[in-house]
């Protein structure tokens, strides 16, 4: 399975949530986080985004998908989830080695800044105008088509327990429909 | 306000509720239709599509937005409902005009084929390719952009009532923060 989303949308509090589930998550932007490191780069939103387009210039556009395969593949499990999937390109790429449905989170652009502003990782942006940036990146990249495509949509704007109730209902049905 | 989804989604169904609530709407997609019937052009998926794309590249990307824009001035409305909004630059257009909150409407691929399957109008498509081929046309205009930026988003995957319902609270909603 792929999460995507945009940056502040949720998608972390899902992978948690899944993961509760006992259900194993690959989180593709610690690809990046973790390139960066060995870079000695400091992760900051610019530097990131500029990491991720570099590897992708110079390593084709699935190299971060192609690790990701590498890994689920070492996890032997029957689903595994794969949260920050960007474009369709990456979505194909996971299609080669099995079956793939897509779970889109939205939240409004408003709800999503207020969510960054307030949670101040590394990289995460300070102004409305760097938050806008980022976003734009994102969806340069082909986030925009991977959520239009979307089996499953979960709406965050609410709180926790309403995520969380949403989450178990999605996955629960994905993973029914995976083994009827 | 703008209305997007993919196609299938259910724009239709939501402006005509919106009409019911005392809205006006104005149809982006007829301002293409409207073209091919003065030249004379059989309405199919393909034709609409080509056209589509032929007046934005010889009379620029917002050449649509702008005939919408002039239609809005003339109905003079303090709340006015575009649906079919197809990208940022469209929006960007809207927003010179007035105050613009983004609706978008999802669902999955799987439901859209299906609805679109049983509906049958003239530029509906009759495969899944022709189907998939539409949706990365609406993707390439930059649709999936505006649809990850949505302020509010309606999920349309239960029956008739339960998309009456979602469309009645998000745009009481809207109309209620305008006035606010």
């Amino acid at each position: 399975m792929c999460l995507t989303g945009m940056p502040g949308s949720g998608k972390t509090t899902i992978s948690e949530i899944v993961k509760e589930m006992g259900i194993p998550v690959i989180v593709m932007g610690d690809v990046v986080r973790e390139e960066a490191r060995i870079r000695g780069i400091e992760p900051t939103p610019k530097n990131l985004g500029k990491l991720m387009i570099e590897l992708r210039e110079k390593m084709g556009a699935n190299v971060i998908a192609k690790r990701c395969v590498d890994k689920i593949k070492e996890l032997n499990s029957k689903i595994v989830l794969v949260e920050g999937v960007r474009s369709l390109e990456e979505v194909e790429e996971f299609r080669k080695v099995g079956d793939v449905k897509i779970v889109a989170v939205h939240s409004s652009p408003k709800t999503r800044y207020e969510r960054l502003s307030r949670r101040g990782r590394s990289d995460d942006p300070k102004s409305w105008e760097e938050f806008g940036e980022r976003d734009l990146r994102e969806l340069d990249v082909g986030i925009g088509r991977v959520i239009s495509l979307a089996d499953e949509m979960i709406i965050n704007e609410g709180t926790l327990e309403d995520l969380k109730k949403n989450t178990l209902k999605v996955f629960r049905k994905v993973i029914q429909n995976d083994k009827g």
